[in-house]
């Protein structure tokens, strides 16, 4: 049984306790819900960076004014297979859900679907919304702008975000395959992590105040900007990205994003998000679809490994293998995630030990 | 003007040499005009790897018996936003400019509008088909599966392909916004180009036959498999495409597809594509995007420049100007493609001299 001995706790501990959390923040019980199957999810995967690690900070801005924990997300327009949300500043995940929801509705009618957010904030993990669309045998993709944290070719300093883009699909015997990505060459949490255990970080992940490739990250993220992954391919797709999510949606776009944390944290990001799902069923039988992508994943499972290597593993695949972990054993939430509950419960005045 | 003198041609002159050779090949004239559209298109953008320099190869597929110059491409399903096209082997232009014009007027009906091939083969350019949204104030996407020749993390050799992506957005007083990538770290046109001057290439393009990084590139393609660009961020990409272009479609997977030149230049490919368009004018006035979308370009163009660069450029802006010199002073075709025209002119009959 997982316990404060064993270091692993309860996914729905957890998410009873962020329930409590936001609740006590002003949240209504049903978007408080909502917010934690989407961090706790995300713990599960053991994508630790974007779950329950950040709650603390997003009761923070709800207390700083940055997000309406009352706010009721909008429909403000909508078409046969599209439909555009206004998340009047609500705690980021419900406008997100809703919108997928609504993809996914779209996309039952008529084949395919796509529903954008405006007015929104730090959504998490976008490989959760793309998996929602998983469950109704549907394809989904989900993807975010974010404020800018990472250049271009040419460019001196940061000039667009590193925009997270995810996909998801559904298979039959194997895991759904699922990529969640930030489309800079690594995450910025790795250059804090390089930071803190003084570690040297290779030549490609960040550019100097003169735009010129460093390995310099003393002074980061005062002075430094990511690198796109690929250089101008992951430029272009996070182009691409700022289209679908932001110039399409009316949310803000590349620099007039706000941190969503920071000195910027009593004002709404105003990050936009776009959700697409495709319904598999009307293309092709479920069953076929299914077993077309099993035979695809176990071809690529068979195939030849490179020297010391045991497994090749599709997209998501680690993050379904961890989950089923964490469901039946309860998650190893690291360090900085308990110490982070921690503060949490003691800015809410809840006991931490209700986690275990 | 453009004569041989100065080593350009015009594009007219191109596209009518072209449309004759496939007239004089089977096809039917108003297939030849659209596959050569297509061609002398990638050609005005200097994307010179993926226009007319493949017409010969195509040919040569097509006496061959791997295309049916006479097919007719069927739509054999469809709904309100989606459709699927059977690619009855034909020159793969000819479905991929279909599947693009339904998910067009899907859009136009529904919003968003997806359109798969099956039983296609090399469609060219990718960043075509996206661009045909534009004329329609549509944002467009296209992608298709190839043979496998890209490596994932952990095997030995290529498990899938280098998968085409492109988008195009439309903008106002700027260009459309354009990206074409394969999901490779480099295209393999750039070994063969690294063999041809004996030029090195850097560690992080290729791997072995023991699926370790490598700079030998003396036996490739024999021996050597493309690296995803930005490792598993390229694979799990790959494998989108792969999902949405062919395992939706019905056509190939992974390593069922052949070549489309080489010892299976007699069979179909059975490569699949994947189209999508949105019509932006339900979602927002067209006005009020291309403005967003000017403004979006503006700052990136007005962000600080790097140490020793005088521009940033937005993704396609490269493409466009060289289509508006292409189209005001010929297209200056490099040596490898005036050679390739020249060998297509010797086997089809032609006066080279037409091109002139």
């Amino acid at each position: 049984m997982a316990n404060m001995t064993s270091g692993r706790i309860w996914p729905e501990k957890l998410h009873a306790f962020c329930v409590t959390a936001m609740v006590k923040a002003g949240m209504r019980e049903a978007d408080a819900r909502i917010t934690a199957d989407v961090l706790v999810t995300t713990d599960t995967w053991g994508t630790f960076t974007h779950g329950t690690k950040h709650l603390r900070a997003y009761l923070r801005k709800v207390a700083a004014g940055g997000i309406d924990p009352q706010a009721v997300p909008q429909v403000i327009a909508e078409g046969p297979a599209w439909a555009t949300v206004d998340g009047v500043k609500a705690m980021a995940m419900v406008p997100s859900v809703m919108a997928m929801n609504l993809a996914i509705r779209k996309a039952k009618a008529c084949g395919i679907g796509y529903a954008g957010v405006r007015h929104s904030t730090h959504f998490g993990a976008a490989g959760y919304y793309a998996s929602m669309a998983v469950e109704h045998d549907m394809i989904g993709l989900a993807m975010s702008n974010v404020d800018t944290n990472m250049t271009a070719p040419g460019a001196r300093g940061s000039v667009i975000g590193n925009n997270p883009f995810a996909y998801a699909a559904p298979a039959g015997a194997a895991y759904p395959v699922m990529l969640d990505v930030a489309l800079s060459a690594v995450a910025a949490g790795k250059i804090y992590a390089a930071q803190a255990l003084g570690k040297a970080i290779p030549g490609n992940w960040l550019v100097d105040d003169e735009g010129l490739p460093t390995t310099d990250i003393s002074n980061y993220p005062r002075v430094g900007s990511l690198l796109p992954m690929a250089g101008h391919k992951g430029y272009g797709l996070a182009v691409m990205v700022e289209v679908l999510a932001a110039v399409l949606t009316g949310a803000a776009v590349t620099g007039h994003v706000r941190p969503w944390a920071g000195p910027t944290i009593g004002e709404m990001t105003d990050e936009g998000h776009a959700f697409i799902a495709i319904d598999v069923a009307q293309m092709m039988p479920v069953a076929e679809f299914k077993a077309r992508m099993d035979s695809m994943i176990r071809e690529i499972h068979a195939a030849p490994k490179a020297k010391g290597v045991d497994r090749i593993y599709l997209p998501g695949e680690m993050e379904w293998e961890r989950r089923a972990d964490a469901l039946a054993n309860g998650i190893a939430l690291p360090a900085d995630v308990l110490a982070s509950l921690q503060g949490l419960a003691e800015d809410a005045g809840l006991d931490p030990q209700a986690l275990f």
